[in-house]
């Protein structure tokens, strides 16, 4: 199958980028030293290949991701960075026979994890940014709690998603490293052994983890790729060009619209890229943008675009397409969709 | 069913207010005036609700929506709102039965149509927004070019969707006169009895179009909401709060988080809206707010957030519940999703 025989829109995923990103990755982080996150991504089959990497430990979002991992066959060490009010599937999973550990930074939600059958937990702590996460100085207190419901603690994590895309390094590794005393001495508090924190931004950086839940780095998008990371835009949304300004219209400039709008790619980063062009702005369906060169797209031409936000962009659709150039050598299902 | 017992996220609709819209919208464009666009709920089991109020001619915007409602006997008039490449599967969809009409604005779409097994279509007018449609001097000769592929045009349609979200409702009517004078000159010039335009924002001032093709109306949001249409905002997401920082927290104020995020709302308009809360920021699964009254809501509560953009919103999630206050009184699949 070419691309030119797909439907558009279509998520195409460049087999050199994406392999060149799981190896950049698995060299500067092998085995358990990172611990892929799904929600970047939310296929099985893209896992297989971080498990081929040598990752056998995953980080989840939500409980759909966590099942779905499970039946996928990867659920040797699953962690749900997330609270859950309700761990009855969890407990399900768990009774599936996976490893799964959920994160707890409350009474209620250490609570909901012994109810639900949930065996194991990691405190997360509040390392700057407001989602979840106790306070540093409370994450003893939690993990006592736990331990007094029958919960093994594991340890410990904290995400500082907030500092992934500030764009100097050293003021990223400065930031991170405040963040990441904050962690380590809940980290003293709590006990066990995991340290559980970090992404894609700041995984070189982040000295005190012992786990790294980074998950753009497989995929990246145009907000990170102004960072300054070794990683490739693997991602990019195929579409049609299915409109044009006529050349003599009495509407100028010469735009061109693509039909790939904001039902298909991640708006909260912002409007998408076509190389070459000038994006204008997207509607439900459609991406209305300027060539540099007018006159050198026309309708039926097909455009790659790429997304501001990967992640949010891949919930979007059912499918992935791993193509080599023009040829699509697999297609995966978007399997982890939903909640 | 409660919707205390629903896994959150979850969509809701009240069945109050989504009756008040249907109902409104009839009185005033009763039948075949109004074409309702299908692309703002995604959801057959909802249009089935705009066929019993009267309407049964339907807008589309992707292949896939002219194909399900199709299959669920919603065929009687689709117009496909929209410039398509390949229309092989919409000529499939004509084989089924079903009356199929696709917007044409080139000779690409015109030959498209053609091939694909169409045979009837509206010539798309630009009426001033960038997306799609010839200018109005040339749409006579699209016409004829259609007429020379043997295709039936069944005259105009031209959509002024920069303007629905116009405040000033005068402004607004001044605005669509403009434009719609432009359509009608375009339409003397196609021939035909269908002049297809407008949407919710200007389903009141539209004086040219025979049919309005509005979608928002029936579910609202937010960013509708503040332009003083007598529709009423019937959807809601449901979510839990999962995490809150602790009273005695190092990092104040007081601040919680809800298990809603920019993977379940659309984010193209901006942040959702909570009710007696000020919303900070949304993250993949989190809503971070500060309620107006601290400590009004609890880890374990439930919540109602207003999306700012209703359409993108649904297309995320599999399911819509249909709510009568916390009584669920059916539950609806989002089956028109995808491409």
């Amino acid at each position: 199958v070419r691309t030119s025989e797909l439907q558009t829109p279509a998520l195409l995923v460049d087999v050199h980028d994406l392999e060149h990103n799981l190896a950049t990755m698995a060299a500067a982080l092998p085995g358990a030293r990172l611990r892929p996150h799904v929600k970047a991504h939310k296929c099985t089959e893209l896992a297989r290949r971080q498990a081929a990497a040598g990752h056998r430990s995953f980080t989840c979002a939500t409980i759909r991701e966590m099942e779905g991992m499970a039946a996928a066959g990867l659920g040797e060490d699953l962690l749900l960075a997330n609270e859950v009010l309700d761990a009855r599937r969890l407990g399900a999973v768990v009774d599936s026979g996976a490893r799964v550990t959920v994160a707890v930074d409350s009474a209620e939600t250490v609570r909901a994890a012994a109810a639900g059958g949930v065996r194991e937990v990691l405190v997360d702590v509040n390392v700057g940014l407001p989602p979840c996460g106790c306070a540093p100085a409370d994450a003893g207190r939690i993990a006592g709690l736990a331990r007094s419901h029958g919960l093994a603690v594991r340890g410990v994590m904290g995400y500082e998603g907030h500092l992934m895309l500030v764009a100097d390094p050293a003021e990223r590794a400065r930031l991170t490293a405040e963040c990441m005393a904050l962690l380590a001495r809940a980290a003293a508090d709590v006990g066990g052994d995991v340290v559980s924190a970090g992404g894609t931004g700041t995984y070189a950086v982040n000295q005190v983890a012992t786990e790294i839940q980074a998950g753009s780095y497989a995929l990246m998008d145009t907000a990170y790729a102004a960072t300054g990371l070794p990683f490739r835009p693997a991602l990019t949304l195929l579409a049609t060009v299915v409109s044009a300004a006529p050349p003599a219209s009495e509407i100028q400039p010469p735009w061109v619209v693509a039909d790939v709008g904001l039902k298909s790619l991640g708006m909260d980063h912002g409007n998408p890229t076509v190389p070459g062009a000038t994006v204008w702005f997207c509607s439900d369906e459609h991406t209305t943008f300027a060539p540099d060169d007018s006159g050198s797209v026309r309708v039926g031409d097909r455009v790659r675009v790429l997304p501001a936000h990967v992640d949010p962009t891949v919930a979007l659709h059912e499918r992935i397409h791993l193509v080599d150039g023009d040829e699509v050598l697999e297609t995966w299902p978007v399997d982890l969709r939903g909640w």
